[in-house]
């Protein structure tokens, strides 16, 4: 489709809804904000533009028609949670810039890597270790993990195009991208639109932590990654499965890195502190985005990351501009009353199904729309507030309604190739085809829903969530 | 001195401060909040970091020790005023990108440049046009002007280090550096720290919208830029005077640049909607960010900035994280009572002065301190609303104190080759001694405030401003 017919859809979409009259029980200004806001989030989708400039326009069409106050419109940019992700972005560069993200990938490999399904397990470990201080999980799989599975397949002549792809690459590439999905579920840093769940949440009266997201998705988040890999494995098994020279590879690669430098251990030891502080900060009243704001003061104080590093982060303020806004966006149409007002439509459909099967409905709903979504961001901010506050109008538990349609805005990028940022990367890189990513997508998407909802929901039960 | 040495000092006075008993009528935690801010801004003077690093380590101080809560320290990112200022700078890029800068700059050299002084006058010219949407001075300075100043120069075969700097170069650096100051007075978006004044002004009750500023220095500034260029062609003559070739070579230029192109064009309009409704926006109800938000957008939407352009826009994402600090910093330490104890201090020892004798020591101890202060952040960050508060308390016109105070927040920088953006950059272009720099800057010192106070004291009068 053509930049302008993108372009009409967005605008005429918008107009067409603004005109409407307003649904019984909706005041016409959040009507307005209702067709921008869609305007915005079709934008998001189609973009004529990226999305931080459709979002900028989104901005200025707000306040241009006065469907919000310019104070309104800016509020979202001093969200702490938009901090927490900004500054983790900051700090996440400094796994790249230093190496230490590779060495941790490659101290897995040496101990995990006499076997292909080892070698997956050591990627998984990795992206384990990195997701809580990563909140891009396009960076995390495409400029950390990416370019080491791609070494470790091509070592063991796995390329892909020449017919060769199954001896390991397809597998490892499979294997490490619903390993990205699934820690990117475990930790509120971990995805760069996790906060915009939280955000919606809070605005419910739903209060998520960074602690209670990361104790709630343990027991699930480590089921999924020993299985997961298992079932790829056995579903997509790939031709070589013996690797005993990949360990040594690791270890020369290793020893070409030389010992630990001072930026590195320094990086480290912010790192530890950082999640001692966001697992027990509340004890210490030190917040979670405060807890941020120290570990990246620290790198930049002791030179690990420079000012230079900060400003060149391109990918953190972008994701600035259009988190903001989808936040503050959000905000306002549920200040304003149009989510009550869905919520309350769509909750008496429910009648007096019990909370449970409809709360199984709406997060089935929830998660199989996403084969409709490019992003994950397009889709939380449009559905997640609504799809919250139905669950919360049916009897479901808050937190428990909150936390589990939260990680589901990660597991629900399991089935196509354009679910989110690293599936674009992962399959461009050639070596799986498009109907064994989509098989294998919906297969893992089926695993993943019942660990999360039947061991998870055990677990959450333990923990008190209902 | 060492980094470690400026970081030591910083952090020192910082914490002395700190411990220190707070004045009485001092809140414990303004003072706590006051040693921090001395802590940044001294920071921001010696740079043991880059400032908009320092500023961030300002934030973690002041949440880390509880002085500030969360969403204060972050309330700064959505001030509407640092969104104007962003804004202008991402619409100031299309002037360097799409060559409209030099274009207008070749073609006042076309109609002016018979001679020295008219190329002077040509430059002046240019800045003027500019200002308003380059809030940048620096950029305005060395990426637009400069270059062009310089290959004049250099045609004429005024060179730098081989004697012939005063045939032309001389002067025109010179003639260019004033000309930046003068017209950076002008405008509230034409330098990156003017909008601290007014949120610092705003806070104590004087509104100075984008209109106000511009109608008050309109007179004394375009008094200035008639009388400047003359005086420094007096006091510091360039050896050569006729330019016949001048005109010719702009001519050259300019149809080597062939005819205005699309992007050119609609950068033209967009920035003559913008000044539009910058001056006349208060009668249909569009604020000065407002508008600036609508000029990004078209320019985004008809492609002639692309978002990248934005993304890499390193200035404005530096400048948005120290204005934002500074700002908010500024902001409670006049909410806390810490400026309101200082002026009452400060003003009682004013006694019975009447307010123009009173008010006129006040702002020429603000025009000369910027001797000790190398740039303007620091300058108006920690004296603006100090001096203003005083100002008020011994009976100043509020909206008079204000303006005078932020004009001379740019007239200030005169005096020395450190004093902000441009005078390094132009300064160190070696075309000027530095006797020759602080000998002109001082004696253009007291030009420009008989100008601004004298014919501007007029011409405030007749507006009503007192």
């Amino acid at each position: 489709m053509s930049t302008a017919a993108r372009f009409g859809i967005v605008i005429a979409l918008g107009a067409l809804i603004w005109f409407l009259p307003s649904p019984e029980g909706v005041t016409p200004r959040a009507w307005h904000l209702f067709a921008i806001f869609v305007a915005t989030i079709v934008g998001i989708m189609l973009e004529p533009l990226p999305m931080g400039a459709v979002a900028l326009c989104g901005i200025a069409a707000a306040t241009l028609t006065g469907t919000l106050g310019l104070s309104e419109a800016l509020s979202g940019f001093s969200h702490s949670v938009i901090w927490l992700v900004m500054t983790a972005f900051f700090i996440s560069r400094g796994f790249i810039k230093t190496g230490l993200g590779a060495r941790i990938a490659y101290s897995f490999v040496m101990f995990l890597g006499k076997r292909t399904l080892g070698l997956g397990y050591s990627m998984v470990a990795t992206e384990l270790v990195l997701a809580p201080a990563i909140p891009s999980n396009t960076a995390r799989s495409g400029a950390v993990m990416y370019p080491i599975v791609r070494s470790i397949a091509e070592a063991f002549g796995s390329h892909p195009g020449d017919g060769s792809e199954r001896r390991m690459g397809a597998f490892l590439i499979q294997n490490s991208f619903h390993g990205n999905l699934i820690t990117s579920a475990m930790f509120l840093t971990a995805m760069a639109a996790n906060p915009l769940a939280v955000q919606f949440a809070a605005e419910q009266g739903v209060v998520i932590t960074w602690a209670w997201w990361a104790l709630a998705a343990a027991v699930p988040g480590l089921v999924s990654l020993l299985v997961v890999p298992f079932v790829l494995y056995r579903l997509y098994p790939p031709e070589i499965r013996d690797t005993p020279g990949a360990p040594t590879m690791a270890r020369d690669r290793l020893t070409g890195m030389g010992r630990m430098r001072r930026d590195e251990r320094i990086l480290l030891g912010t790192f530890v502190l950082l999640l001692g502080l966001w697992v027990f900060g509340a004890q210490v009243n030190i917040g979670s985005t405060v807890t941020a704001l120290l570990g990246l003061s620290i790198l930049l104080l002791t030179g690990v990351l420079t000012w230079e590093d900060v400003l060149n982060e391109k990918g953190a303020w972008n994701v600035f501009i259009w988190l903001s806004t989808l936040i503050m966006m959000g905000s306002y149409l549920s200040s304003l009353g149009m989510v009550g007002w869905f919520s309350d439509s769509v909750g008496a459909l429910f009648g007096d199904t019990d909370w449970l099967t409809a709360f199984l409905a709406i997060s089935l709903i929830y998660f199989y729309s996403h084969y409709f979504f490019a992003g994950n961001t397009a889709h939380i901010s449009s559905m997640y507030a609504a799809f919250l506050a139905v669950a919360l109008v049916v009897g479901t538990p808050p937190l428990l309604a909150g936390l589990v349609l939260a990680f589901f805005s990660n597991l629900f990028s399991s089935m196509t190739h354009y679910s989110t940022g690293p599936a674009p990367v992962l399959f461009g890189a050639g070596y799986v085809k498009i109907g064994d990513w989509w098989r294998l997508g919906a297969a893992i998407s089926v695993v993943n829903i019942v660990i999360w909802l039947g061991i998870g929901g055990v677990w959450w039960k333990v923990i008190g969530l209902w």
